[in-house]
């Protein structure tokens, strides 16, 4: 009889990123993406779009160096996130529970087989918007600001990996994740994958980082409502200074309309649309790209720029 | 212990409208929506939108009335299936399995309280397109057909009920279907329902039939990428003499993008935008309007056109 | 022979709005709409688009009562200006000049039929953005404000006028402007009509007063450069508390894709986006619409709201 | 004393182009970018966007090699026609009337310093749509194609000269063009030039031939609604299989947002949108970008590709 998939994860939940420059990227992601800050404690403060529901979708804590703390997962119940943590006990990648964070509840962590940390959680606190940023319509989590690039809710992470089958194998047998997408070397060897816990084409990727480092990070991405959206942020991220490496552009691999940027910190950031584009099927095949495939380029013909498959945070010098 | 959700139907799988004028109706779903046919049988014709990944999304079926013949929800997996069939049997809702349709395998049929007819499947048939509809991008269905307004896929549909409140608790309990939001009268009667199986704010949505009548429809809808799809969409219902009813305007309810006309049969078709809004969490808690909040027309202030409220199909006059 | 058409005049360079509630009314120019400031003198403050390369092109008195101060047009060169005052000097519409103001040289005043005052100038002070204002790229008089409705330019105006016929020959003989859409009654009585300078189809328009008020303000239009940015408006406006009348919505007369507000001082407001309809015909035929055309209501069939047709500044309780 | 500006020319009002593969480029015109036949006359067959007002705005010539046959002016008057005829004749640059073309009347033929044939005109053909091409609204040309990529009016034609500073002079001198920017090098030698008849930030433009052939054309361009238009363009040039050559992007110059494709004659073909952006000014100041400016690329970094400056029409190889 035909297994039933693992339903027990709901969505990403939030990333903690790491900034050598904590000041200028809190102004980055406040002045220029025009996210709200919903808490400091410690080294970190807390910053959401608005119309992500959760108290925050990302962490920024000052760091000696860039990148990623750690990625969290919001299990869909208690007894999920129960099963998950039975599930991961005794793997060799589980780690434990922490009591929790500002924000949400105890969570348990792990890693993957890359080394990156992952927490997986269930309680967690809704955000209640203060009276100057209550919305008009009570469907909506906060007021749109009308500030910057106003993105609306986290959308996905990038991850860098040095195995990505086994990291695929790992997602997929412990976490319940789903392949939509990957790219599949002529030797067999798997160079890339994309996953989902929702009805979005996913919500993390891995790429094979060139350099063969381990647990990098490579990029997060907040969602904007239309390709307009995106080309806007092109615009004022111009005028702000911020670095632009790539796009506005369509990927081929999952359709995204994608712009990537430099926070200060060195952390890249993307800003995507997808439009009206879910996956609705249960039972979706995963589409399996060739190299030749991807020597086509981006969408419309645009090389990826080299940077792409190369630069990571922390840099690899550094993570030596 | 918290119980945890049903999760074993995946989504709105296609409808069947019926149509008194079939010619002209399938003249208005292929060259002014830019659907594309992909199967006949009997007197009925099925269509597609360019990114439904299964056969066809709507059966269009010549009746002497307009109206709806059925909804269909696919199943997440067979044993998925086999659970809500279980559920059903006995309740006086089931009525019993089909041998299935051209495009996807046995069915089992049920009646809301209300009276409307829905089945629920499995088995289905992925689309192949024909070579001259092949997709330039292989994690593509079909095609783009840069052909009238250039409908995406299947978004929800939309249902008269006379019981609100029975209509809810049957989709609820016996199909797992996820409240999103709803409007709530000051006697306490509820009188709108939106409902939801996926990431989608809403699959289908029943409103109180204020003539009394039961099991008709209100309508369906197809989703495009954007506000400016929608409004290009007004442009070429314009110049095609399709009658506009209302919009474009955003709702407030599930803040949809939003644009009604009548196709030639005299149902209700729309076409709308959502942006990125996603129902991400798996403990949503639904949004209740009231009267006095209803009263206050839709997001920007349009008030709601009266014939939205007493046009269905059948029409009345028709149905008794 | 044929005569030869009067260019003399450039384009609508800015307007005075009164307002009795003037800091209000600038929080709304400079948090809502996305204008900057650029000058203050007296009872008023001097604000501009992001695009626009005068100094300033709305002109925000404090006044017991809303309405327009003065409508004010660049003439092409000196030359020209002194061409259009001499064929004003003897008309019984004309004044004198004035010293100027702040942002241009030497103005000749004038009045229409109706009452409005005008001004013509052609010395101009173009806009030089301070250090924190200069924009990414050279060709572009100001950074992208990336606050609020972000509006770009000037686009028109618009007043009431208890004679059309009258002002509209007065402006084709006098300013040289020339008609590209007018409103004829039945009774051959003209009630609209929509004139240009420029390329754009109108650079101010003038409807029928229905209150018999004479000089009065109907609205002030900035222009963005999607329907998407006007839909965005919207959102703002929503938010924002700002009164929305009418809109969005695609207007049958010009095709200008409208949105109108109400600013804190009384005054109408709008954001429109006209796409890349440009009147490029040195002999364009004016568009006639019947009363029975106008009543069919606007592009895609939403009534003009009654209180377009009677609301204006200042309003007419006061006026008289 | 000031001199006055010479404002006999309205506008470009088509172009001729020259293809080795007339079938296949008539129906990339017509399936592809929506344009509608309106005439055919010899080896040329007529064609139109929908908001063209005069009768065609490309007339499509089958020829051995592609290629530009000649761009053509509409005068503002026949007493402005004849202004530029008599400036023109005995420059060395007329040649002579011709009794005009299918859609227009007599033209005044004439070549730029670099070969280029240029005609000017007045009298001219309105377009009348047949039945089943009549709007919806009266103040449009024609129907909304609801086909392809949907092009609006010709907008803009680009051609390569070996002498940009020659063709500026001429143009300025003999037909009142105006400057609007410009690349002038470090040594000096212009080597780009954007000018323009109406408020549009320019009609023609013209880059240095880097090969040194004479009288090249580089592309033309029609005009879209939005930049979602024109991404949705790149969309459908995809799936059409059309060759994409660069973009959609940004130019920092003009900050025109581009798609250039070509046409199966060999023709580069860009469909752009300018927004809101208008040059009002009658007195602008040419913004002129030197060596260094232009190596930073495109307006949010994308380098130029090399085809971009090296190929034309007729190729170099053909044209010795």
């Amino acid at each position: 009889m035909q297994d039933e998939p693992v339903l027990d994860l709901a969505h990403l939940g939030h990333l903690e990123l790491l900034t050598p420059k904590p000041d200028e990227s809190l102004r980055f992601f406040i002045d220029v993406l025009g996210m709200t800050e919903s808490g400091r404690q410690g080294d970190s403060v807390y910053l959401r779009g608005w119309d992500d529901y959760e108290r925050h979708s990302l962490k920024l804590t000052a760091s000696k160096k860039p990148g990623m703390g750690h990625m969290a997962f919001r299990a869909r119940s208690q007894p999920a996130l129960e099963r998950r943590v039975a599930a991961l006990k005794g793997s060799g990648y589980d780690i434990g529970w922490t009591d929790g964070d500002l924000g949400h509840g105890p969570a348990f962590q792990c890693r993957d087989p890359d080394g990156h940390l992952i927490e997986l959680y269930y309680e967690t606190e809704w955000y209640v918007a203060p009276p100057e940023l209550k919305p008009a319509l009570k469907n909506q989590a906060q007021r749109f600001p009308a500030r910057g690039v106003n993105v609306r809710r986290l959308d996905h992470l990038n991850c860098l990996a040095s195995d990505i089958r086994a990291n695929r194998i790992f997602f997929e047998d412990y976490l319940g994740c789903r392949l939509t997408e990957q790219i599949v070397q002529n030797d067999g060897a798997e160079a890339g994958m994309w996953m989902t816990l929702t009805n979005k084409s996913y919500d993390f990727a891995f790429t094979r980082d060139h350099t063969g480092a381990k647990g990098r990070f490579h990029h997060l991405t907040y969602a904007l409502d239309s390709r307009e959206d995106v080309l806007r942020a092109a615009d004022i991220f111009l005028e702000a200074g911020v670095p632009i490496e790539s796009g506005p552009h369509k990927h081929a691999v999952q359709q995204t309309f994608f712009l990537y940027v430099y926070e200060p910190g060195g952390n890249r950031v993307e800003v995507c649309n997808a439009g009206a584009r879910l996956i609705l099927a249960p039972d979706w095949k995963p589409i399996v790209w060739t190299e030749e495939e991807r020597k086509k380029g981006q969408a419309w013909g645009m090389k990826t720029v080299e940077s792409f498959h190369t630069y990571g945070t922390p840099p690899v010098e550094d993570s030596e």
